[in-house]
Parts: C-alpha cells; sequence; structure tokens
C-alpha cells in the first residue's frame, strides 16, 4: 500500500543514487502562467524511471536477488533498472524487442546489464522474460504496477513542493500511470489545493479513455513518436490511484508534442522525448488552465533518437516558416534558374536544395516544375517571395505537385 | 580594479535576478574524469551574459542612466542587456548588425530593448552604436572590458566552487575574454591549486595567438558557426587577467565543436550553441588533461539557430554512421531499383531519400547514377549494406561523383 512514508523513505533512499533534478522558471514559454519545468530529462539515465527501480530493489529481500532480476522494456524502464542494478551490484536481466533502437540497446548494455533481444512487439518480449524469470527463479520489475516503483516517483512530488511550495497545478505524463500516481499522491497529501493534471499521447490514451469509461480499458496503440508513453492497459494500483487523486486527463497529438519538442529546445535549451514532452505540449496547446498560476510542468525524459530528434526539427521549421519548398513550373529556357533564385535572393531567402525535373504526362511539353528549398524567416518572408516571383512572371504552384 | 569583494558584491545583487545555474554530473561524457557542466545555456536569456550586464547596469549612477545606456551585438550581450535595462527599469538601446538571424533580433526586441539594425558587419554597427551614444549622452556597455562585466562573470567562479569544491580542473571558451576573466580570477583567488584552461574556436583564436605572442594581437576572424566568440582583438583588461590567472588555452576545429554540441544533446539532453560547446569540444578531442579529476566543463550558452542546428545533427549523423549516403551506378533497366531496395531492407537500413539521375558525359549511355540516402545504425552496418550490394552485382561508387 502507498504511504506518505513510503514516499518519504523512497526519498532517503535515493538521496545519494539519483540526481534532485533542477526546477527551471520557463520565462518565454507561455506569458499567462508562471511556468516552472521539473527536469527528470537531465536525470540519470535520462527519465525519472531510475527513481522507481532503484527503489524497488534497494527493497528486495535476500532471496528475492538471489537469482537475479528480469526486467522488459525497449526503453526507459530498461535503463533505470540496469543501472539501479549495477549501483546495489544485482545481476539484471533486460528483455527488449529486437528491432528497438540500437542506441537504448546500446545504452541498457553500457550500465551492465545482461540484453536478451526476444520478440517482435513489447508482448512477446514481455512473455519470454516472464517464462525466463520463472525458470531462472529471478524476481520481474514491472515497470509501473507496484507500491514500490509509485513511491519511487512520487519522490518528484516531494522535490517539487519543496523547491516551488506555493505550486496551483502540477502537470504530468501518463504512459502505465506509475509517475502520475506517485506525484498526485504526494502532492495530495500535503497540498491538496493544488490541481494535479494528466497528459497522454491521442495515439496512446488507454488512461484517458479507461478514466472516462470507469473502468480499466485496453486500447489499440497506434504508432505514436512519443514511444515512452505507448502502454495499451493501465494498471491495476494506478488506475485507482489516478481515479482518486488525479483531477483531470487530457490528450494531445502527434503535431502538438512535435511543436514542444521544438519550443524545449528553441526557448529553454531542453531536449525532451516525446513522453517528456507532453505536460508542456498540453499547456501550449491550451488544454489546461494555466492563466496567473504557478505551473509545474514534469518533464519526465529526454532519450530521444537523434534521427527522430531530427525529422521533429524539420517538421517544425517547416510548421513555422522558418524553411520552406517551392514548386514553380517553369518553361524550359535559359536563364530561368537565375531568374528565380534573383528573386529569392533579393527577398533574403537562403536557398538549401534545387531539384528539377523536366515534366510529367500532364504538364506542357515545354515546361518543367522546379522545387527550391530555402531557409526563411517566418510565413511573411515566404509570402513575399511568392508574391514577387508571380510579379516576374514566375508560375508558383499552390502545393506539391507530385 | 577586480577584486574578490567585488565578486562576491555581483553575487549578492545578482541573487535574485538571475537563476544559480545547475551543475550537472555527466556520467556518460567521458569516462577517464569525474566531468560535471555548469549550465550557463539553461541560464535566463540563454547565457551568462545576463551576470555581467546586470551588476555592470545595476552600479550605473543616476546621471548614467538619465539618457539611457546602448550596447551593440548580435547576440548574448544583446539580450543580457536588454532583460538587466528592463529589470532595473532603464531604457536600453541595442544595435544589431543588419542580416544577424531573426531569432536573436526578436528575443532582443522581446526583453522590450530598442533595437537598430544598423551596419554590414559588426564594426559599423559598433560605430554607429558609438556616434549615437555620445549624441544621446547615453552610456556605453562594453561586451567584456569592463571590470564590473567581468565581476558579474566572476560569480560563477563561486558558483562552481560552492557547487563542486574539490574541483581540479575549470575548462571555460574564450571570445572576448570577459567569462574566463572572472571566473580564474575567483578560483584562483580561492582555489589556486585549480587549473583553469581556456578554449577558443580555431577560426577566432586571437586570444591564443595574443598570449602565445605576448601582445595583444588582432586576428582576421574567418567563419565559425561558434558565433559567440567571434572576436578579432581581445580587451586590454582581459588580455591582462588571463595572462595572469589563466593556465593554458587551446584551440578545437569546427568538425570538434559539432561533435560536442551533438553529445551534449545526446547524452545530457542539453542545446548548446557553438561558443557554449567550446569547453566539452576540449574535452573530447583530448586537448586538455583529465584523468582521475573533477572536471568542471562551462557550457556558456545555448542560443543556437535551429537552422545551424539542424545542420549540425545532419552532420554529426553522416560523421558517425547513423545516415549515409549510398552512390550506385546502375545500368539504366526495370528492376534495378528494387533489387538495391531490396538489399538495403534485409541489412536493415532505412531508406529515407532517393535521387535519379540519368548519366552524364563521362558515364555509359544506357547507364544513370542512383543516390540513396538511409538512415543506419553505424559505419559497420553500412559497409554490410555495400557488400551485399557488391555481392548483388551493384557497382557501389566509394565517392560522392558530383
Amino acid at each position: 500500500m502507498l504511504t506518505l512514508d513510503k514516499i518519504y523513505h523512497a526519498a532517503f533512499i535515493l538521496k545519494n543514487a539519483v540526481n534532485k533534478t533542477d526546477m527551471i522558471n520557463a520565462l518565454n514559454i507561455d506569458s499567462l502562467g508562471n511556468i516552472f519545468l521539473k527536469c527528470e530529462n537531465l536525470q540519470k539515465t535520462g527519465s525519472f524511471k531510475i527513481r522507481g527501480a532503484y527503489y524497488k530493489i534497494s527493497q528486495l529481500k535476500e532471496d528475492e536477488i538471489t537469482n537475479g532480476i528480469v526486467a522488459c522494456s525497449a526503453g526507459n524502464h530498461a535503463q533505470g533498472v540496469a543501472l539501479a542494478s549495477k549501483k546495489n551490484n544485482i545481476k539484471a536481466t533486460i528483455f527488449i524487442p529486437d528491432g528497438a533502437p540500437i542506441s537504448k540497446v546500446e545504452a541498457t548494455k553500457s550500465y551492465g546489464a545482461d540484453v536478451k533481444l526476444v520478440g517482435e512487439t513489447y508482448t512477446e518480449s514481455h512473455d519470454a522474460a516472464v517464462e525466463y524469470c520463472k525458470k531462472a527463479g529471478a524476481t520481474f520489475i514491472d515497470p509501473f504496477d507496484d507500491d514500490d516503483i509509485i513511491a519511487g516517483q512520487g519522490t518528484i512530488g516531494l522535490e517539487v513542493l519543496d523547491q516551488l511550495p506555493n505550486v496551483d497545478v502540477v502537470i504530468v505524463p501518463i504512459g502505465g500511470g506509475g509517475l502520475i500516481s506517485g506525484v498526485a499522491y504526494a502532492i495530495k497529501q500535503l497540498r491538496p489545493e493544488c490541481k494535479v493534471i494528466g497528459v497522454q499521447a491521442e495515439r496512446a490514451a488507454s488512461m484517458y479513455c479507461s478514466i472516462k469509461n470507469g473502468v480499466r480499458t485496453k486500447t489499440e496503440v497506434v504508432s505514436t513518436f512519443a514511444d515512452g508513453v505507448a502502454v495499451k492497459m493501465p494498471g491495476v494500483l494506478t488506475y485507482d490511484y489516478i481515479s482518486e487523486y488525479v483531477d483531470d486527463i487530457v490528450t494531445v497529438s502527434e503535431d502538438e508534442i512535435a511543436t514542444a519538442i521544438l519550443v524545449l529546445m528553441e526557448k529553454q535549451k531542453l531536449v525532451c522525448e516525446g513522453a517528456g514532452a507532453l505536460s508542456v505540449a498540453a499547456l501550449l496547446s491550451k488544454k489546461v488552465e494555466v492563466d496567473n498560476k504557478n505551473v509545474c510542468c514534469i518533464l519526465s525524459g529526454g532519450n530521444i533518437d537523434v534521427n527522430i530528434l531530427n525529422r521533429v526539427i524539420n517538421r517544425g521549421l517547416l510548421s513555422s516558416g522558418r524553411t520552406s519548398d517551392l514548386y514553380i513550373s517553369l518553361m524550359d529556357k535559359p536563364g530561368q534558374l537565375e531568374g528565380v533564385s534573383r528573386v529569392i535572393a533579393s527577398n533574403g531567402g537562403n536557398v538549401v536544395g534545387v531539384f528539377y525535373d523536366q515534366g510529367e504526362e500532364n504538364t506542357d511539353i515545354n515546361s518543367c516544375i522546379l522545387k527550391i528549398k530555402m531557409e526563411t524567416r517566418n510565413f511573411t518572408q515566404i509570402q513575399e517571395i511568392k508574391d514577387d516571383l508571380e510579379k516576374n512572371g514566375f508560375c508558383v504552384l499552390s502545393r506539391n505537385p507530385y
């Protein structure tokens, strides 16, 4: 059973094992509320998961650790368990679905865990882990549905109250619900007037649906790039704690998450993974009432694959007018590219890519399509360039013709 | 004159105006030393410059502020002066060279400063600012060559000693030298056995050359993307302080800076600008002896344009084998692209771009060049794909044919 005592005990055990992460006043992120960021993306292993894993492992009895411990995860729980085991000198075997990002596999191995790449999906990998556990007599470490795990995550709630005593709203990402269960429990015991709001990705909204339905509901998780919160079935304990202690749950879209990641990088110089940026996504998309309030957004983790981050940045640059693709239908004669280039340059656009295609079946036989990729300042500048091109006799297509 | 008293006084004045930024133990960045990061990229305005600017402005006399203050900068000093003026209710006019990144101009305006976009270069803009100052009877705020500015930056030295009392080495970026002058002075007064090492970009190494020559030397700054440290002529005061209190200066290349930025993002979840990553670049490129030592790298700032960050990531992905461009010379007949795609997929590569060019004058008239952009895990996987393509009869070109 979860108690405030247990969370205080976890905080005592974790004192020298994890970072008391910084709480940063985010002056530039939203002008209405007084926004603070609790930076668990800067935690050891790059996410809050080390807290629960370390406390859970520290509480295992002698006979529970003799044959080692086992976990299944493609992400942050794997790294948390691996590092916590290493620090406690316990053998850890981590099952990871085959095909998981190499960066996460390598990180888990780097903490000294024995990694087994088994199964195509999480479910297959999980089943193999449970099977292995039985045979080996090892102890399985659940990623969220466990009171010791939840107590460990709850230490973040204590730190929030210490760092921002007059907090009015705490916004917390939800995957399986371990983080928000611990945080909400701690906050509501000590400062019941503070609202605790959960955030899920629209495409992985199992807890949101469960609370709405009044019963734990399994949902098909369609692909979300916030892989850290892609959980199909809420926990038994976490469902109960959330029902009791969380004030509301909201959902955010993939684009809202991507925008939040970009804003956190640009304005706050912080790298977050999709799951880690959910709280800020909810804030920026006005899903939570924050006017004149002291608001704490928990950034739960920062383990995002750089290839994905690259795509998020590209998407964000396009959607904010900082890069732009122009499609121009040209007559195929000398001097055309020079003319287009001159107009773009004179309006301050910076060409970074040119693609030239000599016609398709439904264009004039003498015409071609020119695609220009430009770095720009904003949508106003893009429109100025388009207008000036038209004024100079070029035909700018209103959309991608391909 | 700089004194320890003045730095302590600055710390007192800055107590509620700036963040005491976090000192993070960077477990994953280097295995030899015990590395800590002093995160001034998380400072208000995204850089340490607010410290010096705020303290300087707070010490101005009544008649010095009557007609407002003036500064010239394309970057962090502009934002620092703008915010510090706003907080002290003083009118600030900031000269910025025309053509500076819109993001920096907008940020400066957002702190309430009057921005004048004047001059093609920093020198032109600076001359206009001094001229304006004379006419308006305003006070000019130098970016680094001023004891109050230096004392403000020196407060970082006090915080380093407070957060990491047994520090053995502090590594500090150098542009004009204000930051390292203050930090080195504070450190050497209080813990003289601690080494203070400066880092400059190879392409903007004016202080490095000056110290080597034994006299202030102007150097032509060739283009460096670490724009925050692109200073042609060291300060008079900073040259003297550095001569006396800094143990050594090293230089790093553009690629070493880019790698450091990528490592800080991936391993530490922190966004740094080029100048801000100099200290870690020196560490990763083994320019500083850190074995078994407690090392503090100062991350001076995080204000990097997202378009540039995007390029740094792309470059870093290429140079670490996480993306790859393949050039294949093909006979131009049906089924070729399918064959190539199959080989890549079966080796786990992820195609993200295809470019197809039907021959040039020095290729066979029936052949064409296929360029494939892939996401990959590492160089080993890239080589496996290349070998498998060759085994399947495709001709992989050893380098970009264009």
